[in-house]
């Protein structure tokens, strides 16, 4: 047919894992290149996922009393330096902005690579009384990093994301609400997006720069690499003094509050990729899908099929769901092709002889089941295949999680799964950051997690022998 | 009371008007100021007004086939100069990146004021064929122009709004897309915000920088001074040419297409505040108001008033309004003048007497009109009593608007009407950039707008005396 462009092959994940995700990116049109390095363009159907994402989680932020905001894009370099560790964190990263318009400005601005000096700044100002606290903002904003390497969605210079900044009483409210949203972000990854994470805190050495405490939750990737999916923090009230910000409590006395913050970023996209998509290309969960359901008409040119898909369409699109008919004249192959690597995550298709029989074929981007359903139970039946989806990719994505976690007594034995298997390695810890750096000398792994699950797995530490009472997990990250 | 913090007052609208704006926006708690001079933090409760233009607009945008993307924060020197007047117009106001981490960059980067030049170079990648056409992209962001003044929501550094970008195929369609979004704006501002605009095209002098033409709505606030609450471009092929965009059409030639942009900010905020306030502050319309009805309990602590409080608040929730019940301990005098400064549109009191009666009391926020309603009707009678707001709040606009709307033909006239009276000063006008230049000069009022609804007051320009075939406004512009 001349009007009709090939779907475009990608790479299979077995030969080259890293060429296999590129071209997901690129052939299902989620993201682009821009001019810039590290610089990415956000496509519809890439920027349609994070705004289904920003919808679902936005209700859960306000469920706990969370408040969205928008502070400046710039940050005052002297505002940057008030907080000693958050500074030296991040100021090899920022970029700097000298000029307004033709003159030389007096004072530096670095763009907002994250905004916890902001926060701080106008917290000082509408924090007064204990009757202003807790005070729990959030906002949707880019934040920009002057990194070396990138990668579409994992590591970009640019890119969108939630940052959240809670101020409390006390800090056990702090520390409480801290694990609040991580759990907010866990159970988001596992419910909506059909991720099973790993919870647990960050080492000292992977901490937040400026942090008290870092939670975070941990995927695993389809080749068996470590995903952070989302952190959050607890801040202690080290900024509340760096910033001077003061409440008058219960008893009249000036008092620091206890700090929080904790983000996810369209990093969560890369995630979806990497945990769900196959050969075929992408495969997305149902909840964040831009299509949820694509119908194809079959042999469309017969009489009546063109009006039932019609119908079909409008029936589904009035159940809340997210449907497009493709009428266009590509072949049924292509078309099919085409959703697949978009990840669709259910296929409708309806002939002059299904529809003769009153029926229709729903066929799973999953496993590519096909099932036939009555006209008159469509809708039912494609919530029930939905579900069905989102089940199967979970457990699909928990299998890979669940089987791949190791054991391991020795630096060497930790190495050797490592090059064998990939996944998570987990062993005993001492607590010593020496031992951190020694396990990525020599097993080029980074400590992932200490899991709020904790096992029994020895009395000593992997890397030096030493007593040891924490169990951590390693892996290789993106 | 102890814990009760008084409302402040506000300076008074007839006393000193950009005071009484400036009281309103600090007091409500819609907006503060930053370290940065002419940037602003965005609060809560100005923030969530925002988030409901976004999301009834985006809807309608979604409507005309408007897809939402996310373009880079930064623009290469050397893309924004490929379209001249383009350039020209944007670079004195470019805020410049010059460093990244501790190298300097070897390109400078501007924070992009507008980004016709970023959706340009991208429309080169992705536009191939006529079957590419048209693109609707659009995209919700901040951007930030370095001037001199600044003023909340009407002039800021930074501040958020959204741009679209469109191309087709040829100049017509362009042309109509252009007026259709001006409409989508012009409706959104009468049905959403109750704000009637005047609809026209800009002079030459007063067009977009690099457009062919530019459309306008233009609305009076309640000080008589013009307010350009949003814009629409038709640039023809200039920055398709500039750009090297080509598509093959049906004929298989390479040409170009035709290009619009439109833009609305956070300015409408500003308008909303101008149009609608008074000097007990905000008043809010109904659609876009974060708190729509607040529930006053009277005598709360007597037995099943707060119960009952409880019940109605759960029962508006239900029915899809933003409610909320104030059972603080402040006293009824300071909740009314607190929920009036914030512009809340309908107050619903419940008392004792009233719930032995099996009936509670509405009252609107713009003219304290109070309606006694009973309570199983509740829900219907606050959306009439919500819809009766949004009425009244449009009608006292519009006499505003067409009262203030004078006629004049000579420059004299035309100055002595602007001091005496504000307002729009409708004449005939020769279309000479020099007679605007001079009305400027001697009456202080810029162009306007050339309305669509075109009236004829004479043959003679108002300024050179010269044939005129146009009838043109004046005013005094925010």
């Amino acid at each position: 047919m001349a009007n009709e462009k090939k779907v475009e092959q990608i790479t299979d994940m077995e030969v080259d894992f890293a060429q296999w995700f590129t071209d997901v990116c690129k052939k299902a049109q989620l993201i682009d290149y821009s001019s810039i390095k590290g610089v990415f363009i956000y496509r519809p159907y890439g920027y349609a996922i994070w705004e289904n994402i920003q919808n679902i989680m936005d209700k859960e932020f306000k469920k706990v009393g969370v408040e969205n905001v928008y502070m400046p894009l710039l940050i005052p370099e002297n505002l940057l330096q008030k907080e000693k560790d958050h500074v030296e964190g991040f100021a090899p990263e920022c970029a700097w902005v000298t000029m307004g318009g033709s003159e030389k400005l007096e004072e530096r601005y670095c763009i907002r690579p994250t905004s916890e000096t902001l926060f701080c700044e106008h917290f000082a100002q509408v924090i007064q009384s204990h009757r202003d606290l807790p005070l729990k903002y959030n906002q949707w904003c880019s934040v920009l990093r002057w990194e070396k390497t990138s990668r579409p969605f994992l590591r970009h210079r640019e890119f969108l994301w939630q940052e959240g900044h809670t101020m409390h009483a006390t800090a056990q409210e702090a520390r409480d609400f801290t694990e609040q949203m991580l759990n907010v972000y866990a159970d988001f990854c596992e419910n909506v997006l059909a991720m099973p994470v790993t919870r647990g805190r960050k080492t000292d050495k992977e901490k937040f720069n400026g942090a008290e405490a870092t939670y975070t939750i941990e995927c695993m990737m389809h080749d068996r690499k470590a995903l952070q999916a989302g952190t959050s923090h607890y801040f202690g009230d080290g900024f509340a003094k760096a910033f001077d910000i003061t409440y008058t409590d219960k008893n009249n006395q000036r008092v620091n509050p206890h700090q929080t913050s904790w983000g996810v970023s369209t990093r969560l996209i890369g995630g979806i990729i990497m945990t769900h998509g196959d050969n075929n290309g992408l495969v997305l969960p149902p909840k964040v899908a831009p299509i949820q359901v694509v119908i194809l008409p079959v042999a469309q040119h017969k009489p009546g099929v063109l009006e039932a898909a019609q119908e079909l369409r409008a029936r589904l699109a009035a159940a809340g769901l997210r449907v497009k008919l493709d009428d266009s004249d590509n072949s049924m192959g292509w078309k099919c092709a085409e959703y697949e690597m978009k990840g669709v995550p259910l296929r409708v298709e309806c002939g002059p002889r299904d529809l003769e029989k009153g029926q229709c074929v729903l066929v799973r981007r999953t496993d590519r089941e096909k099932v036939v359903v009555k006209l008159e139970e469509l809708e039912a039946a494609v919530f029930q295949q939905l579900e069905l989806v989102h089940q199967g990719m979970y457990q699909r994505a928990k299998k890979n999680l669940d089987e791949h976690i190791y054991e391991a007594h020795t630096l060497e034995e930790a190495k050797a799964i490592q090059e064998e298997n990939g996944g998570f390695i987990k062993t005993m810890w001492c607590g010593d950051e020496a031992c951190e750096r020694k396990m990525k000398e020599v097993a080029g792994m980074s400590s992932r997690c200490v899991p709020f699950n904790q096992e029994h797995l020895g009395d000593t530490c992997v890397c030096c022998g030493k007593p040891a009472g924490k169990m951590i997990y390693w892996g290789v990250a993106y």
